[in-house]
């Protein structure tokens, strides 16, 4: 949706799963570290053991039915035959990439609970989805002005680098390092979300940004920069924090 | 060749092995998976068996006939002496195509007869095939219409991302997911060629699509993700008709 | 900064890290082939120990602090209220790019200190911090002149490959081999530093060059090579240097 | 030298390469495979050990010496005091290429006299000379004719290709398909330096193409897969030769 709250929706859902891979993982991580069994691996059971979760398939479903049935919406309503043209065309688009990390959130599920399925297909279907999103971006942004394709190009770097990372986790799953790059990235990309929010469809009246100004491009393309030392920083702060956490109820210190 | 059919019988073609692909993968995995002897290694042992076989050198000898000898075709013939330039270069570009396939598949046959061969070299083969067919394509779209070369560009994502597939697989042979990846690119080439077919060539005089509307093209993309979609879809209920099938004959379960 | 200094200061930091890593890489691989404890391990101990040091975090401290505080710098102050418009926009974004190494510098220290972050963090920072650097620059030189631009966009050759080199050390920590290549890469960019500078501001008053000349920009990309080649030379010197060295101490020759 | 002469000179080199890698390399791996000691192993005993040979030094050496004292060559002048411009760039560049092969073979050569430096140096620097090779090509066609820049930028592929190629043999050292697949690359860019000489400097006053005809930059993309067509037959045939031949001297047969 062409305004502020068609952002800050994917954006928050972003935010959310980043934040909470920047905790899963590195708990994971450590608990398998200390080999003895700590504390924190029967706290952290209850977390990890939400992994056949239904959070991702929840979020998909909500955002297709917040694109198709706002107001200004396609109503599931594809084709304009009276103006013989495609209409709504960019909800539907982003109706896509939902759809796809829906599939990605059931085949998460799927291969949690058969083990028919090859353990790494969540991995790889993620890194489809997450392809698909930056493919769609791609030539979505055809034909608006300058500044406006920019934030969305920026958003590319984050996706394609994501996408990569998640290929990349099919053959070394289990690679804290890749996991972290790819919560980082993650968070990158909701926190962005909500930036072009504010610098395309200002809420509360505020004055518009030049879209065709070179300095406003230039300090866009360095903001990003800053939002994802921002994001790392978080990162950083969890991995401490659950670090700090796993060494209190460590019983080989008591 | 420039017409529906041209269009229709590489796509058949990218179909027919996609979906053998989907059906021939998953049954060698779940087969290794489940140790034991069951009755589908002895069903499938004789799919399996015909991996020496020859219906892709077949397909592409057809494919080639078929350029060279429709009653437009070249005959043959590559330059024209009286015009002074070349002729029916598209047809040449297609048989061009259609022979490296051959060349892979002929690869494909001597690598399981003989053992001085190393195995991996049939998908650096396919990894070669499929990259050439994506070098002509890149280069035969040039100076159309707009959305004539997107719909070709478009192919060029899976082309691409199945050739990177396959040079892959050199190192990781017998990975399930990089060849379920392939299988599932090989349908989506073969769907997107009957879209491509219908809508630069509708059959049954059906109006022609505006090849300079944004609108369409905003559309084919999204379109070409709905084909993906639909790709994976086939290639998870092959799957799962696949591990039914190998379940039920399993005589631990007996 | 736009002028001789700013390019010349980084130039020497880069310098300074690949030569302290051409020479720091070779005596760590040479004492692990000769597995017996010669004179050289103790002597090299002392550097190797140093691996926990000040010196990266320092250089970016140094390059910020110039980089806001020169006479013309911004000051901190980002927002001319009264132009309203960004202010210092070049020295913000190069303070950026030190920012981006300066936590890899952090994180390189962290690692080094507590077990509890997996080792190889360093090297997913450091191929981060130059990835930015490589982004920054890729739009930093929009809207200048041809030779400016072409003098820039070389440097990202430089800055891409050790970016991919440092990453797949992730994978392949303590190859001799990316190690070296990533040192000569170093010295590359900091030597091609130099050279911008002497292109883009030369100092001592000598005549200008032509921004716009063909001529110019072809010999640029051979000198280009000349640099890296010279970068190669001198990783092959310090890697013989330390060869004898380590051969003279061998205990196994006396 | 943008003459006959100067593309047919480099294109014979790589083809001498490329022949050569396409016989050494299969031989040594159906030696290692047939594991008891067969006469083969004692005569290609002689031709594994001119490893250690001087072709490719000398081969750079006759090349750059070429480039430099042709009549209308640069004679080591690069710059022209009186015109006020670089002299003669077109040959420095090639020189330059030759210099990074020639560097390249040297360290070939270093690896297989002392044990100091690792095996894999000789690949990293063949990926490094391929890829200088490249680079300069890209930068090399600036502002020539259309046929003149695409024989030029196919070209590329090969190159690139074989860089990738040699660069993942850092990592997987005696694999023999990145070896065969070196070798084909290696003979296409020697055919088609050839066939480059024959299309921009036709020999024995043949009628000059067209360099501005569509039709013949189609020709041209899809003559250079026949050339991979047509290295790819002969780095079977070669296998197959050594392979026959192998089989032949193999005492078990007898």
């Amino acid at each position: 949706m062409g305004n502020f709250k068609g952002h800050a929706l994917p954006g928050s859902f972003f935010l959310l799963f980043g934040l909470w891979w920047s905790v899963k993982y590195p708990m994971r991580y450590l608990c398998r570290k200390n080999k003895h069994v700590c504390y924190l691996a029967s706290n952290s059971g209850i977390l990890i053991s939400q992994e056949i979760n239904l959070t991702l398939p929840f979020c998909c479903v909500t955002g297709m039915t917040a694109e198709q049935f706002v107001p200004d919406g396609p109503h599931l309503k594809l084709y304009n035959h009276e103006a013989k043209q495609w209409d709504h065309l960019m909800n539907w688009q982003h109706s896509t990439m939902y759809l796809f990390y829906g599939i990605s959130g059931i085949v998460d599920i799927i291969v949690h609970i058969t083990p028919a399925v090859p353990l790494a297909m969540d991995r790889l279907m993620l890194a489809i989805a997450i392809f698909i999103e930056g493919f769609l971006f791609y030539y979505h942004v055809h034909g608006r002005e300058m500044l406006d394709i920019h934030v969305h190009i920026l958003l590319l770097v984050a996706v394609f680098g994501a996408s990569i990372g998640s290929f990349l986790e099919i053959f070394f799953r289990g690679n804290i390092l890749l996991e972290l790059f790819r919560a980082s990235l993650c968070i990158l990309q909701g926190s962005w979300f909500w930036q072009i929010g504010f610098v395309l469809y200002p809420p509360s009246g505020n004055s518009e940004w030049d879209q065709k100004s070179h300095n406003n491009m230039m300090f866009i393309t360095m903001c990003y920069c800053w939002h994802y030392a921002f994001s790392l920083l978080i990162v950083a702060i969890n991995f401490a924090i659950v670090s700090c956490h796993c060494a209190q109820h460590d019983p080989s210190i008591d």
